[in-house]
């Protein structure tokens, strides 16, 4: 007996880091933010009505899209809010690269992207990274369908410039160009202010990383009114309501907390510069992070080794069993105390 | 230049009921519960620890997979969890139905299916209500690849029994009979009792509705252990975390207050069975309702009429534009206070 469609008999889901259950771990291993979300979160959360909990929210998100236009400088018919920026990428790919062949994407970026192609019939074209783990922007001026790259790209850290991703976007006028900024605002460049120049470029964002947000699954689509509205129709073929109330007002309060943003951001970018060089001075080659994590390799001592040994001493770090990065640890940068106690035992393992 | 995928270019999205965003509206089109949720989920949101949110939230909803368990003598391995109750709903067709054939379903019912069966290319087979609006049991016992029925219907607010639902699953062991019960609470009969007999039944369930939690956006799915683990996989390949830690909070609260659930959902049938005479008194016929709501038809007066004049006097209910019931309203039943003063207007606009 089999009950289940094809589908559900051959996918490969996507595995997420661990998230443990109890909370003696130092956790570097999700690149969830060092710091708890804006005051002004726990100050609506204090104010929510709950009765209003027994209506539906709304289904369009208006009053989350339109702050969120405000500060990007947009209209909200230029924003698409989705459950995390996980959704709204499996809703892009469904909208933009469903039942296509030939759509261009790193062969080392964010693995939710091929069990996306899985899932959606994508016919996915791998492009290597260089042997320095950058991308060379000539691999995407090349016929294609689509392009999706993770700028900057996971788990690499490494950044494209607005420049070079211009370059790009303004070569591919015929496809959709997905730019997954999730990690933009520790260092890199958005290139939000370009979807009203390209029709083609839709932009990813998440309150998961840089708003302390990870809890609350908001994550955003930026582009041209049409790209948005296709991804409206796919998206009300699903699920009406994937944002629920508490999660809209809170978004709102934390957005607008600007102040808070660049402050958190702004330690997080110090420590990380911090940690770098003391991981140099360990013998770590470190790549350079435009990102909330550091990718870093041993000269001496194997990745897998040092994950095991972090990890007996209560600290998780990511460790992914794939080639071309199987002796490389993907590091978040958490607090200044956090990351003290990260240097003081990878120090002992290492030496 | 046409940048969408076939399926974002063709589908029709599913249109969901007017939510206005002044408070001034009598609100009976969407199902919502007239009560508001328990002081227990106000509790646990006074004593939520906001800087948990900068963390992941648990992808598996352990613990309110636990507690549904729990309250239904279950355990969490019988129990998946989504964004809504229309998630779960999304997430079973893609499971059990995607790319078959021959899924059979009623031509009246959720207006969701459909939208499904686009959006994952399955051929629904639409089996016709008998002329009472009441489903006959002996359309289900025929070769299918698949069966959803709601439980009550909706719109028709129509049962059936228990005894009725097991003859079709039984008669059905090869396929997954899918039975929403996300009004079932409002006087229906579950088959919760029967997963462990019958290893092809799926029961959907949600919190929007008795529970009064529209706004939160859960549901479940209730099923043999493989079914379940064939849910997680689709889910898993769409979205790690698809419950924030709110969400997953607040749920578990809710369920656990089975007083208040009870006292609710009792004072809902009452106002229900006193309406229905008064609108009976008036002209109208109504379905033996168990749900929260009542379809209505008037011995005079059209449905979209009384619909339009309603709506002039702030009054919001639910008319489908829909061959078979274009001349029925579907009425929430909200407070008492509500619906007296919707009998007082509805009494001016047929008398």
């Amino acid at each position: 007996m089999n009950f289940f469609s094809k589908k559900a008999n051959e996918i490969l889901p996507y595995v997420p880091g661990e998230q443990p259950k109890d909370g003696e771990y130092i956790k570097l291993n999700t690149n969830e933010n060092a710091y708890p979300p804006s005051q002004k979160v726990k100050k609506a959360l204090d104010n929510l009505d709950v009765s209003r909990l027994k209506l539906y929210p709304d289904p369009e998100s208006t009053i989350l899209r339109e702050t969120m236009a405000e500060i990007l400088g947009l209209n909200k018919e230029n924003i698409f809010v989705g459950n995390g920026s996980d959704e709204v990428l499996a809703i892009a790919f469904q909208t933009f690269f469903m039942e296509k062949d030939n759509i261009l994407m790193p062969d080392i970026s964010y693995s939710f992207y091929p069990v996306y192609s899985d899932m959606y019939n994508v016919k996915a074209k791998i492009v290597p990274l260089k042997d320095n783990f950058t991308i060379d922007i000539n691999d995407y001026i090349v016929p294609n369908n689509g392009i999706i790259i993770a700028n900057p790209n996971a788990p690499t850290s490494i950044s494209l410039s607005r420049d070079e991703i211009e370059v790009i976007v303004k070569n591919n006028t015929n496809n959709v160009v997905i730019i997954d900024e999730a990690y933009v605002d520790f260092g890199g460049e958005t290139v939000v202010s370009l979807i009203n120049k390209y029709n083609n470029l839709l932009v990813i964002r998440t309150l998961s990383k840089s708003y302390s947000l990870a809890g609350l699954r908001v994550g955003f689509a930026i582009g041209n009114k049409e790209l948005i509205n296709g991804m409206n129709k796919i998206k009300n073929s699903f699920n009406s309501y994937p944002i629920d109330f508490i999660a809209q007002t809170l978004a709102v309060e934390a957005i607008k907390d600007v102040e808070y943003f660049d402050k958190t951001r702004n330690m997080i970018i110090d420590t990380k510069q911090r940690i770098k060089k003391q991981l140099e001075n360990i013998g770590f080659t470190v790549l350079e992070s435009k990102a909330n994590f550091l990718f870093i390799m041993h000269k001496d001592k194997k990745a897998e080794d040092i994950y095991n040994d972090l990890r007996k001493n209560k600290v998780l770090v990511r460790f992914f069993n794939k080639p071309k990065i199987n002796n490389w640890l993907r590091v978040t940068i958490g607090t200044d105390e956090q990351m003290d106690r990260f240097i003081k035992i990878i120090k002992e393992i290492v030496g």
